[in-house]
């Protein structure tokens, strides 16, 4: 079992590296390089870290660091824990002896290295060594990074190849190496994908048996959506209690770029606190709607032209090269749709830094808002244009196409075969469902090919460039420039692997989740065109997750293993996505009904009217249902709940138990009660003949004690009876 | 000032008693009667309560109660402090030494009720004396009261009537007297009538200038309606922790009703407890829905019989008696709504107790829900049958109106007079205004006659009656049935007051609140018929607040001061309300644009896919317009919740000042970093000679100390410059 070469051995050791810094020189003078690189030694070991420094090629070196002694490390954790019990994250405060403190609650890889992350990170101020990758002062820090636990990944790569479905214990694996932020992405996608086995499956029997767009799929697959998105809030619930790290999101982090306008007092904490006022914030943020309409006209005249042209040519033009022509407009969209969205999200960015968001997580939940957008945009609009466009007004719009004809010019032998027919044209009908398709299956694998060939390709590519690089080099005599050359021959193979992950991208959680998202809102919205949608995502999904493991394992940085509580702003979106679908399903249903075709067999006319109606109905009726499930799902209880509410009735006994002794101490009534016919009712009548006369004392002083007033109530009930038969007599 | 007559001073003194116990043996034996009343006193005697007896006329006797003991009683206030704490209402414990606890947050007189009055209604084994009202063994138990402080009401009536508003200290005077429930529906009528003076000023400017159904005025109200609703519920949280009462609404009391299907060990505390499933409730639960319809079905065909009856006889009848018959409708609901509505409601009701609940809180806001319904279909079917069926279908439907004609038969000269005019017949458009004005202002005004003047009539009445009975009685010479006749002379006055005291109704504060609500609803949903609702209502609620001001002090008996920390259901009401608005408005607003009329004088036709756009796109801009204004209304900040951050901020400072000196015992990473250089690494080195060789050791002692680490990395970076240069001179 155990390789003895070099390589491998380079694999299963990290040399107890906790992080390695690349600092990259190559816009620095010597002198300048130096200092800068003293003054980083310097700050990593004023925070107790211990360094190496190796040659990391290409004008930067490697700086290993690791905690210099494991005691130490205990303390940042132990405060770290109290922090988060002191806002809320913990329901009780770890035990005061830290050994005891961390024999009850071990210390998980993620944990560590999240801790040691912000050791290097954090401001000086709060204890940190204030070391900021790539801004600043720091600017020549390319990257902080831990080492990838190979032997470990290899295990998990393998696992999951072989397993059909993950179970709680896979993420909690995950939860205690990479950290609660991505294992909150895997715990989704297992759920979304478990979830997916019903849709898949009604939809092969909804396709058999009952046909595109049919009412029953409709009902059935909104209310799947519904109880989807309502299941997975109560999950999220369940995870964070489960991973110890509910309410996190709370602790609010600073942001590094974040200006002040003015300082005021605070009036809670008598501190001098930076603000920005809010109301200017809310007006800044105003500039999202001007934003969002933009963005909407430029990708959409994009997507409406690419349309146009799409159309004409494949159902108008009718010349030569009319097969090669036809793709013309998936060429241009592919090359200038990549281009506009970049820029937009750049612009997206530059708006979001401008709102100037005090802390990082609302920093990035803005940001994740305004993304969306424009991949809602992006994903969605081609086939809302074909099915609430072109469908409806298709013979309305088609006689105006013939300005692209401009595109076909050149090619065409004659202006008839570019004429529009002036009577005859018909819309068609499986146009929409091949564009589902197209989205659903052919994007979704050339998706998940650029995902993970891609990078794989380019990867060999470059090693295959530097090899020939290295090759011509030695061959010219010229092999001082080999990193590598003064390597101790034992670190030779692991230095190599750290060369080579240091040039690695780094991972990033979201782009994976808005993915997830995106796709879901396909099955949402329009899944009822083509009901096999929820089986092509079902085994898509399948794939998926194994490719992003592996993607983490092999294409990216080692990321840092980052606290969450939710998938953040991506819920809103999955809610928004139900919601909406709840609308284009209703009314594609009602568009479609016989395919579009009327009961007498011609193109059937559409009432506004009771399309309307149809959505009208469909949107009450989903917000009434949701609202059901809502209650429904709120019954349910978990395993998290059950650990929440336990901890809190633990920690209430213990509280009553100390506080218990001082009650004890009081008297209660009941031993009031005892003293009433003894001293204290002649002490209190002697008090009352002190005070000199008064009607209260009087009042209370005519029956002295329960059983005279028993005496006195009886008396009475029995003259009542005799009033009574006195008025009953008369 | 001081009058000194018998009447004002039984007025101003309440004998120091808490709580007035009515027992009335009517049904009873006189052995019977005198062996519960035996236990009864000493139920009261056994939690410390010193009880005085009196005769209270009628077959009964009044069992007055206070404390024994003040000492005592802290006691069960510092007990229900601390419960409060462990609860979560409370963010710190209360002090340890009770006397410091009082002193620092002082027992208000509802407070010091709320514990006395569960100290004689909980359960045995929670430590009260188990007496429940007019239930079970208690059954002749007829109330259980406090005296009014009429010395403190006359104050009250006399600085509402004559100051404009309310501000929030006499909303703190009401709580302290009257315990939060009840100073929550004040705060709410207040903040109410504050806000509705907008809606007051902007209807009349609108009423003038614009007209009926102006689109403007729609988008105004609907915008007052949301910011309203949402500016309540940060206020109510606000109030909420300005009178420490936040979190209350969470402290579930078991309800005593409740009977459980099964006994199961609690997973999270280990008790037994006693459970209803929660599925079998739902199921139950869903009985609403039919529930629901047959109201809406039995109230709808009697508001719609009715409605019948009045247009035909209204706008067809043509025939003598016609001015009288046409308040035959309006006979006919007065009279029959209200049995059915009874009806209703107690039919509710068992459907409530049927299902189940657990706490007295589930099972008040589920009932809550279900009156709200009945509420809904009384209050505006009318207005929507004028607005939704008869203005657009009038011409259709009002043909069939004939089968009234039953209804004036017996008057009707001829068949003429009762035919419907074959052509010509066109709706009346005034209708609407005139049901939306009765409904608005005359309704308002009989309802709040009813409310006080009603009850005034009615208790002088008695009285006369009363006078009368004891006057022939004593000219009868059976003088004997006076109940005064025994009383102390000098607490004659006294007791006759507490007897009359002891006859008034018990106040139920979620009927004023309905009636807010339900008044919020026409403003929300009907007030574009007529902008001056707004007005009407400001001027109905500024005499509404002191009426029932003057209701609670002189009409009512004083109520047990419960606590809240929300309007509850009503809330969720309020914000349904604002959102059915959103879709009556739009579609007033396009029924009837110039009145009703089309462009060219004749009724206008209404394009159903134009009214159901309108509809569709008011209600999604409401939706959108909601979500900005709560997170607007978010981000304000205010007292309560300054007080609640910095209680939080002070408790956790302590809670760090108290961990702190663990914290400071534990060593940081700095002071580890200090030692590194030093003794530490030899250590480690001869740590690992002793463990042998290891690649990791051997790593890690390449470079001793960061001023070697420094050293290492300038010379690579020298080298690297080297390197360079080797290339560069190639």
């Amino acid at each position: 079992m155990a390789t003895t070469g070099p390589k491998s051995k380079a694999l299963q050791t990290n040399m107890e590296v906790d992080y390695v810094v690349v600092y990259r020189f190559t816009d620095l003078d010597k002198q300048t390089a130096i200092v800068t690189f003293e003054k980083l030694i310097q700050a990593l070991s004023s925070v107790g870290l211990a360094t190496e420094v190796r040659n990391g090629g290409n004008h930067s070196v490697l700086v290993f660091t690791r905690v210099a002694s494991e005691r130490h490390l205990y303390g940042e954790v132990y405060r770290s824990r109290v922090k988060d019990w002191l806002h809320g994250v913990r329901t009780t405060a770890p035990p005061k002896e830290i050994r005891q403190a961390l024999q009850v609650e071990p210390l998980y890889e993620a944990e560590r290295l999240r801790i040691i992350y912000q050791l290097i990170t954090n401001p000086v101020t709060e204890g940190g060594a204030g070391i900021t990758p790539k801004e600043g002062e720091w600017k020549n820090i390319e990257s902080v990074f831990p080492l990838h636990d190979h032997a470990y990944n290899k295990d998990w790569i393998k696992k999951w190849s072989t397993n059909y479905t993950l179970n709680i214990e896979d993420l909690d694996e995950i939860r205690n190496r990479l950290g609660e932020k991505i294992a909150f992405y895997f715990a989704f996608t297992q759920s979304y994908f478990t979830f997916l086995v019903f849709p898949a499956a009604f939809g092969v029997a909804a396709w058999t048996l009952l046909g595109h767009f049919s009412w029953v799929y409709a009902v059935v697959n909104g209310l799947w959506c519904t109880i989807f998105t309502e299941y997975w809030k109560h999950q999220e619930v369940d995870l964070g209690v489960r991973w110890g790290v509910r309410g996190v999101s709370r602790i609010d982090v600073k942001r590094r770029d974040f200006k002040h306008e003015k300082r005021v007092t605070d009036p809670v904490t008598g501190e001098t606190v930076e603000v920005f006022p809010s109301t200017k914030r809310l007006q800044r943020q105003l500039l999202q709607v001007p934003f969002a309409l933009a963005a909407a006209l430029i990708l959409g005249s994009l997507i409406a032209t690419c349309f146009g042209i799409e159309i004409f040519i494949s159902e108008i033009y009718n010349g030569p090269l009319k097969s090669v022509l036809v793709f013309l407009p998936t060429g241009i969209l592919t090359t200038v749709m990549p281009i506009l969205t970049g820029i937009l999200t750049n612009f997206a960015t530059q708006l979001n830094r401008y709102e100037n968001h005090e802390t990082n997580g609302a920093y990035e939940t803005a940001l994740t808002r305004k993304i969306l957008i424009l991949n809602f945009i992006t994903s969605y609009l081609p086939i809302f244009l074909t099915a609430f466009v072109y469908v409806p007004f298709g013979s309305l719009i088609v006689p105006y196409l013939d300005v692209f004809s401009l595109t076909v010019r050149p090619f065409a032998e004659n202006e008839k075969q570019m004429q529009v027919p002036t009577s005859g044209f018909s819309i068609n009908p499986a146009r929409l469902r091949k564009q589902v398709i197209y989205f659903t299956v052919t994007a979704q694998v050339v998706n998940l090919g650029m995902e993970v060939i891609v990078p794989y390709l380019k990867r060999r590519g470059f090693a295959k460039v530097k090899e020939i690089q290295s090759e011509r080099a030695a061959k010219n005599g010229t092999a001082s420039i080999n990193v590598a050359e003064n390597d101790p021959p034992e670190e030779v193979a692991f230095l190599e692997r750290v060369r080579s992950e240091a040039e690695l991208d780094v991972y990033d959680v979201t782009a994976d989740l808005r993915e997830m998202v995106v796709q879901f809102g396909y099955l949402s919205l329009f899944s009822v065109v083509w009901p096999l949608t929820g089986l092509s995502f079902l085994i898509n999904d399948w794939i998926e997750l194994r490719a992003d493991a592996v993607k983490i394992c092999v294409q990216m940085q080692r990321p840092i293993p980052w606290r969450a509580d939710t998938i953040g702003p991506w819920l809103d979106a999955l809610t928004f996505l139900t919601w909406v679908g709840s609308l284009t399903t209703a009314a594609l249903c009602y568009l479609f009904a016989n395919d579009g075709i009327g009961p007498n067999g011609t193109p059937k006319s559409i009432q506004g009217w009771a399309l309307l109606l149809t959505v009208f109905f469909a949107e009450h009726a989903f917000l009434a249902v949701r609202q059901v499930v809502r209650v429904v799902i709120s019954k349910l209880d978990s395993p998290g709940r059950q650990k929440e509410r336990r901890e809190r009735y633990l920690l209430r006994r213990q509280y009553f138990d100390e506080s218990l002794s001082e009650i004890r101490q009081l008297p209660t009534m009941e031993q009031a009660a005892e003293h009433i016919d003894r001293g204290t009712l002649e002490e209190e009548a002697r008090q009352s003949t002190l005070r000199g006369y008064s009607v209260e004392g009087a009042f209370w002083a005519r029956q002295r004690g329960w059983r005279e007033t028993v005496q006195v109530g009886a008396h009475l009930i029995e003259r009542d009876g005799m009033a009574g038969e006195v008025k009953k007599t008369r």
